[in-house]
């Protein structure tokens, strides 16, 4: 059930904003989603609900932003705590345990993969090894947090399956531009069927971007970046 | 009233120690604290309590670790829910503000710090300016967050004080080592007459680090970066 009005001021293509909208159908909440430009032609709403930041996403509830999209999944989940099972576990110390793992998949594990996307000093391989160890690391996390279920948070989708279930599509367009496997079955057997069980989960399946598209849109990303920086 | 045996794992030196010492302080919770060398010789105990990161501060509560500061903080606030004020502010919203806050001091402005006593790619008139600029959002948000009482958390010690305050013997290191006034009376008036009343705090007096010994700690690591990069 909704409560007030809610906007969303996101990207397709941002895993960012897609762990919000994710959060928000978690929670069976009616929201607007408003398609901002991800790199430029920013709008004068987005500019004013964030002044400091000026990204994406920004959720607008009752008129007021709550920007940066852990902070608004914590809202979210403060909110509307009546709808459906919480984000965040209900238990203190499984909450610091969550809220440690989002913390090292969104500040240590994945700007690899920006590292990665922009070739920066550090060799492919590498880069490559090194998200292969955060991998291992989130496998045993998945066995300790979920404890045999089907889901980090157990039964139901919780805060580090949205943290790291918003990545998922960037991994596989990383598995495809750099023809490598990072969730992998024999490696990583738990992840591996926990990534199909997420993008199939009602939802997570019509957030989860395309995996054609966003290449496609990748693609144009790193030639206008390089064309830039001629 | 203390809950459990409570150690803490950190650094006389680090801002991340010292704000889970004031949170602690604040909640009024006996631990033991026990030094660990900032730098290296890190003990086996940190290291098995945290092996993903292997940094201090580790809250280590009834023999279970917990890490990463802004983690242990709203631990702390859990945990101890009923020790005096909250830390986290008790409406939904303003806790989101709060988050987001210490997220941008984490995150945008204190790296700022970081990139001065590095010596990276831009000039120092620069990211001098940057922080300014800082000083600048912070001094509006203690105007809006504290509603002109004594702290952000209002009349009472909370989430954006003890982050932002946590930093201030580095900012003091900063203005000592490059000669520069940052909390400026006349640009931050609030922010400077906060910044007096935080370091008088019952939580924050006795750990907010001694300039003259934070300055020739500064001098020693910056000796030994320099020696070891020769």
């Amino acid at each position: 059930m909704a409560k007030g009005d809610v906007q969303l001021l996101g990207s397709w293509a941002s895993p960012y904003s897609n762990r919000v909208q994710m959060a928000l159908n978690l929670k069976s909440i009616d929201f607007e989603f408003v398609e901002e430009n991800y790199y430029n032609n920013k709008s004068e709403r987005l500019l004013k609900a964030n002044p400091v930041h000026k990204k994406i996403p920004v959720l607008i509830h009752d008129g007021k932003p709550v920007c940066e999209s852990l902070v608004i999944i914590h809202y979210i989940d403060d909110v509307w705590n009546t709808n459906g099972p919480n984000i965040l576990p209900s238990d203190p110390y499984d909450r610091a345990v969550a809220r440690f793992w989002a913390a090292y998949i969104d500040d240590t594990w994945f700007p690899l993969f920006k590292e990665l996307f922009k070739g920066g000093d550090e060799t492919r391989a590498t880069v490559l090894a090194k998200i292969s160890e955060g991998v291992t690391l989130l496998e045993e996390a998945f066995a300790k947090c979920g404890k045999g279920k089907d889901f980090f948070g157990g039964d139901n989708i919780g805060y580090i399956d949205v943290v790291l279930g918003s990545y998922l599509g960037w991994v596989k367009v990383t598995q495809t531009v750099y023809s490598v496997k990072l969730l992998d079955e024999t490696k990583a057997h738990g992840l591996a069927a926990w990534a199909e069980r997420f993008i199939s989960h009602e939802a997570a399946k019509d957030v989860v971007p395309d995996v054609q598209k966003l290449v496609q849109f990748f693609m144009m990303v790193r030639a206008a970046t390089a064309s830039s920086s001629d």
